[in-house]
């Protein structure tokens, strides 16, 4: 038996089950029982070595980032998620860090009772395709182009501590555990996501950037937004991290790898959706609001205009 | 609007559609409905540089056969495919490669009525990640686990070429058409692993050598087989490209990437089985029969024991 059929082995007698999964890892594909009256909610992100984490990242990190950014793609959607599959490429057969991309993932499935139904592994440069697969009520997924005008702008939990953590790490600074773990275990807002469905107009994950993101769901929807950015969560640690006030709320505009969700909802759902959040134990902080007019415009505190210096992460800038 | 988002736009724009299609590629992830009373069936794989085809394998080829791989996966669970998404890493943004790419992808999942919903654009080394998702019957599924002693062993169309192919390549030696074509563009048998569902009493397909793969039949069923060499069918183009019979044999046994269906049924089915393949224009070839003994019997037309010289492709073989 190859070092391949022995990994596919290992990761079979790990995957775990569920009861709509009727056929998993093993087969030529795996067969499974959608849930009836749902529709299916179907993400595939991939990660990369040198682009999407830093080269000191622990295996068992990078395995729980490749799910967790599906996951959040997912949450923004509104979805339950159910199914994943994992295509992963390995420079070498070492099984021990093999094992170790698996924990990861396996860590983050556990947690959301999310099933590894297949995948495959080959040779090559480190990376990992993950496609997850959930469910959603009919005409309920969180679309981006659902935000109206008037529509209050919120965001989850807080901003920037991945950037600022991304930002130490390639500078060659010693940075704080609880901004590094935001980079490497970033927590996808699964229950949020759901919670939320119903209620807001429109959502998106934050990968990119805030204002990136956000961009698109402008785009999306046809309208234009005006964010508020000293009312953009911040950590405790940040600050410390951060000093500048610059510095921190460029990282919180634009920095990305959040992967929080930024959605929309009428005022007349504040009290709703404060509500819904709560009930899944998840900050939620309005940040703005949504305009007819086209555009993004930021403000201070002070309610000076305010111009980010990056306009987020985009792959092939140049 | 960056490069990346600029190819988003240009392949949602090449997407296609189709009825189930409630939301495509450009939100975080796309909704579908699935088919009532259907289950699903989903599979990965990916396609490296380096690793899965010839460097000068041209990119539509690349991409076409990334989908076709797993068609063939759905194909060999018997299931009608319905939907894919792509993950593309690609090592600069040149436009070219990039829609050269995505006209292979499209233009086999156009054949088969498969719709492109998603997936993402990264920087890295060209790699194809694709997940295909289908349907079938419950309990329709063609597994590997059902082949019973006695059962007809079947493969269909023939086998080696992409073998050889490849032999050539690697060799430096002029590789004929026909056979390179094997090679870069194999034909998913999705029409008759259609056809074979409650037919067939187990399915693979045949992309790591028909020996190596019938291999995880008989594990996966628990007997054994007895194979008959010399009935294995091979094109017109490759007794010319390879004079030589126990090469011959070799490549048609253990060669792989011939994305054939190997698949076992009762002999009482023989022409219910014919009559299928013939029903979607497909060659099948009985090419032995299953054992209760376990292990993998090869003999030649003249009765002689036959063994393999190679044991069909491996990763990290070593």
């Amino acid at each position: 038996m190859s070092a391949e059929f022995d990994l596919i082995a290992r990761i079979r007698a790990r995957a775990g089950g569920r009861a709509d999964v009727v056929l998993g890892i093993g087969d030529d594909a795996a067969v499974l029982q959608p849930p009836p009256g749902r529709q299916l909610v179907v993400c595939t992100d991939t990660l990369n070595a040198g682009v999407h984490f830093p080269d000191d990242t622990a295996p068992a990190d990078i395995g729980w980032k490749a799910l967790a950014v599906n996951l959040s793609d997912l949450a923004a959607m509104g979805a339950v998620p159910a199914w994943c599959t994992l295509s992963l490429s390995l420079p070498d057969a070492d099984p021990a860090r093999a094992d170790a991309l698996l924990d990861g993932v396996l860590e983050l499935a556990t947690l959301h009772g999310v099933v590894l139904v297949g995948g495959d592994t080959t040779r090559g440069p480190l990376s990992l395709c993950v496609t997850a697969i959930g469910h959603v009520a009919p005409g309920h997924a969180l679309r981006r182009d659902g935000a109206g005008a008037g529509d209050d702008l919120w965001v989850s939990g807080t901003l920037g501590d991945a950037a600022a953590a991304l930002r130490g790490w390639s500078q060659g600074d010693a940075v704080p555990a609880a901004l590094r773990a935001r980079l490497d275990r970033p927590t996808p807002r699964v229950a949020l996501g759901a919670a939320l469905s119903g209620l807001a107009s429109a959502a998106i994950d934050v990968s990119d950037g805030l204002l990136a993101d956000l961009g698109h769901v402008l785009e999306a929807s046809g309208i234009g937004a005006e964010v508020d950015v000293d009312a953009l969560p911040a950590s405790a640690a940040l600050p410390d991290a951060c000093p500048g006030l610059e510095l921190r709320r460029a990282l919180q505009a634009s920095g990305g790898d959040d992967y929080e969700l930024c959605f929309t909802a009428p005022p007349a759902l504040r009290e709703a959706v404060q509500a819904a959040a709560q009930g899944v134990g998840t900050m939620v902080t309005r940040i703005g609001r949504m305009v007819a007019d086209r555009g993004l415009q930021c403000r201070t505190a002070g309610g000076e205009q305010w111009e980010s210096a990056r306009a987020g992460y985009e792959h092939f800038a140049g």
